[in-house]
């Protein structure tokens, strides 16, 4: 039996994320899947910044988000970001937005992404990142 | 055979709805998905902001986004939306976002919605706005 | 005497530019100033979007909003731009913000701007660009 | 002679705040601004959400940035926050965003705001809480 790394991210609610509903407005919840990612990778030694400086990207190809409960100004959210699949040209994060001090699920969701040069052209991360490869296996639960 | 309402909606990409990869943040189409539906709905003779000053709203409940080609700032962009589902209590909007002096096909998406008071309780709408409701099967091809 | 080009951009308010209290967030209408000189700019026949392509900026070093009134979803918006001031280096920007159906105005504010190649060293604009100042100069009143 | 309080908040730059120059979008430090004055009010004893929902509003009236050095995607940033001026019916924050790492100055701003119902009439907040007015006035320098 495998092991998967879950990385959890926290954050408070910020008054420019509500819109008039009184809630934070759907868009803003992927902003917050990418902070959970982005601290997700900062686990394997290399940050994502150091990953473009290295000329590769990692663009969104499909995402999907499904909204249980409102998150609102000021609430202490946690970004619970594991990943969903992995093959050396396609990675998917999967993510669980909850509101801290009583675990109520808010919105549950994926992100699909594929490993690019800086011209958006595919790569192979086994071949081009070998140890960051092997690090998202173990993550994963295939190390 | 039955025909059904496509709205489109034309403006230029923003530059604050860039990132640093050169294109549009991901998160920035839900906001057009949304311009997409407010006009699509002014064809009802009543607008979005009517229906919330009446108590009524939409939240969104799921959304899912698939990414072709990157939209890049100034582009002119053309978002054309239809009604993908209609039940007495649910809406689904579909999306195409078309860079519109070529016609390519950017990102298409979905969003659902309920329709619901201020309170967030669902209502059904055929019964609480017939009228808007006989309008929204027509656009949906059903009328 | 002379006369000054004011450029007048139009667009409704977006829900995603509201916030729980009802209105455009504050920090939103830096993006709607952008809007309005993005097409102040195009009258001179070369859009932001090609000055940047030839390795041109025209990053902001200083802001100043006044907000007198809230704008409000859906609300139609014009934006009325005109230049402030023009060195061969620097260019500041002025903006009034007006709701389009009373011509109430919302926002005034002003945005200062150095030109910059694409590494952010300053250029003398009158020098790279002498056809592009002399425009401005013209716009601004004084040409 | 007296002393005054300031307010230290700390975060990462997400990456949807950055555009395509590569460095922060302008308008995206109002947002940190306004993350800095609801921490600097947190020490209090009361939320700026919980005084919303007592009735009250903080809008603001005016802004102003200045912009000396670009924050970058993953800078840990720290907004330093105090008041600036303060008055029964007026409030003024001044902050100054710095990069964490080096202490290097970012940007420095202000807003000013007036205390008002949730139908943005104004108040004086010396008459309808004594107690905050009395901790801000501490903050402050005055007390």
């Amino acid at each position: 039996m495998n092991s998967y790394t879950v990385h959890t991210s926290r954050f408070h609610v910020r008054y420019s994320e509500t819109d008039q509903m009184g809630i934070v407005y759907h868009a803003n919840y992927l902003p917050w899947f990418e902070v959970g990612r982005t601290d997700f990778l900062r686990g394997a030694g290399v940050t994502y910044r150091q990953l473009e400086e290295q000329g590769f990207l990692l663009p969104v190809t499909d995402a999907t988000l499904s909204y249980k409960q409102p998150a609102r100004y000021d609430d202490e959210i946690e970004v619970r970001t594991r990943i969903g699949e992995l093959t050396p040209v396609r990675l998917t994060f999967a993510y669980e937005i909850v509101r801290a001090y009583d675990e109520e699920l808010l919105v549950t969701g994926e992100t699909k992404h594929v490993f690019t040069s800086k011209s958006l052209k595919p790569v192979r991360l086994s071949r081009s990142l070998p140890e960051l490869y092997a690090w998202l296996e173990a993550a994963y639960g295939k190390g």
